[in-house]
């Protein structure tokens, strides 16, 4: 067991359970990593999980280490790691199992085993030092549980990224590129494969509303057109306005719609017949509703936000049929980080993709300022350092 | 008014509001063309829109001359016609204004004015001789109302079957080219660009399901490789040996699943983990729950067959979106007649798309008997001819 700080998840974030406590960890096995982060970016995703009252789900069980945009320097590599050697700097991202058909079939963010690999186990890796004894303490929290300032890796979600940044300070903020930036940007490129004549609706524009902004304003990796349109919807006047900046041509504040209906709005500036791709990031019924219905005949609808768990999408379906559309999930960006991470870090360098806009570093201890601050929309992308 | 004949529909076919009649047509319009019909292949269409009581839905309206997979020689055209001239063989196919974004887009089957045109007016072109006076009932179903030996077509609808056809027989036998036969085929190739490496399920094997089955052997026109594995789904032994004739790889009677549920029955076939591509060409909410839940991860569902108009898609957003699924809608095979037409007559020369298989010639005056065996299954595609 090696000493570490860890944000330990007892029991849900709304009842107080999440606090930051010293830990053992153990020694990575085959396939595995020990990482010392230097840094992890916080995302919905982490307090949707942490605010799953154990049990109440197959994915939700206490203690554990959330925490899933780490990046840091490898301490040691298990048998058989080949990703990275011990002094290495790594970004992290998803987890997948490399095996199934449909990683062989290069969809790694659809793995067969996303749900287990991701969310699943328990996976014990960590132990209370109060308490001592073997680890009971869940980890690998999309394979990484980044919030710890050391903890257990697996291979798959390693980027190594020796060749890719030139410091610490670069290191820590690139680290939320593996989820959350990734996620937005990924989906307007990989799974709407965007084009200049597109007509792109973002719903919500927390960080990864904002990435898909940046991205519909990259446009794919050959091209360095903007999709035509890109509209975002929010109902913070702030991150409306980092909006424009990063590349909205227009922006709806949906809490300022007067006695037009959202869908209304948004055909308004969409040619009068609606999007043609709409990516929602917010998981709130009413917003997919409403984009699912704004998207003109033959608009792709793409669902990127997480809804709650017992949420039935529904639709006429004769209706839907007729006009041609469609509805489709996406997760990380349908993104292979190896490739996309190194291509985001490229535009970075380019000043076309400006992630810094989006975040604001913090220490580790700050954790519940950094979850409020991101919930207000006050702080966009928060990363918590962990050095 | 030239004198001819038609199947009026005076009101809903189980009203038995269905008649052969005597009836007058209207001279061509600007962008119209008079087309003396020599067939009419039979679809599900036809009954499903001549099923609705007049009124019940604004598609719903009496008097009027159904049929949408007509076939014949131009006798007439209107003013500012160039597709046909009189005398030409023409194919016929759906309508589109071939003048919003959609269609500019070559999306000519999701055409903002497609329910107005294809199902909608009323278009008064026939006048009941019984009657006399101004016209009174509804033509131009599908820009054609081939449910005549007479009848009035709109440009968009012709595909110039000049250099396509040696003979009267084949132009009958080609009928059904523009609508059934396209949306099956036109379905696989167009909409869903399966692949070599798909595992594709076609659920239900009328004329569109055979039709598609076909499609996925052709599978794309470039290469002759089909699809590695074809499922097809049906509940009639006569339909199933005949996909299998046609193509697929696998068939599942839908009537004898014994203890398993037809999803298992599925992925049993289908490596396992379900098809990467699902058709649906029933419309039958059982089978649309079943194949949305099916399909593997990654896996895109689409629809085809019409549903029930007030049937609501339901389906549980989450998992969807993890798993990466997609539901797509799609009509006409979202094929563009004009090229589409051509490359099925050519496949069929090849003897790669035996659509001879399919039809049977009937009488225009038997199309009772028509409809009877279409809804039975005896009768796959029934072509009623006009001369």
């Amino acid at each position: 067991m090696q000493s570490a700080r860890a944000i330990v998840c007892h029991d849900t974030h709304a009842n107080g359970g999440w606090k930051m406590e010293d830990v053992g960890v153990r020694k990575p096995g085959d396939g595995e990593l020990l990482v010392e982060m230097v840094a992890s970016g916080v995302c919905h995703t982490d307090a949707l999980i942490g605010g799953i009252p154990g049990g109440a789900a197959p994915i939700a069980f206490y203690p554990r280490v959330l925490g899933h945009e780490g990046s840091g320097y490898v301490k040691e590599v298990g048998a058989g790691v080949t990703a990275a050697k011990p002094g290495d700097p790594v970004l992290l991202s998803f987890a997948f199992c490399n095996k199934c058909a449909i990683c062989k079939n290069g969809h790694y963010s659809n793995c067969n085993d996303f749900n287990d690999l991701n969310f699943g186990g328990p996976y014990r890796d960590f132990q209370l030092a109060s308490k001592g004894g073997e680890p009971e303490v869940g980890g690998q929290f999309f394979g990484q549980s980044s919030f710890a300032n050391l903890s257990i890796v697996r291979e798959c979600s390693v980027v190594n990224a020796k060749e890719l940044v030139h410091d610490k300070k670069e290191l820590q903020l690139f680290a939320p590129l593996g989820c959350g930036i990734q996620t937005g940007s990924g989906t307007v490129i990989n799974a709407a494969k965007a084009k200049p004549d597109d007509v792109i609706l973002i719903l919500g524009l927390g960080g990864v509303g904002l990435s898909a902004i940046m991205g519909a304003k990259v446009q794919g990796q050959a091209t360095p057109v903007c999709c035509r349109t890109i509209i975002g919807v929010d109902r913070i006047e702030s991150r409306l306005k980092l909006a424009s900046e990063l590349g909205a041509t227009h922006t709806i504040d949906g809490s300022k719609l007067g006695d037009k209906t959202l869908v209304e709005a948004i055909r308004e500036v969409a040619d009068g017949i609606g999007p043609t791709i709409a990516i929602d990031t917010t998981g709130a019924p009413p917003l997919i509703k409403a984009g699912i219905e704004a998207i003109r005949n033959k608009g792709r609808y793409i669902q990127v936000g997480s809804a709650p768990f017992d949420f039935q999408c529904e639709f006429n379906m004769f209706t839907f049929m007729v006009a041609g559309k469609s509805v489709q999930g996406a997760i990380e960006g349908e993104a292979y980080p190896a490739e996309f991470v190194p291509q985001m870090i490229k535009w970075y360098r380019e000043g076309r993709f400006p992630i810094d806009k989006l975040i604001k570093f913090m220490p580790a201890e700050d954790f519940e300022q950094a979850l409020k601050e991101m919930h207000d929309g006050v702080t966009i992308k928060p990363i918590l350092c962990w050095s």
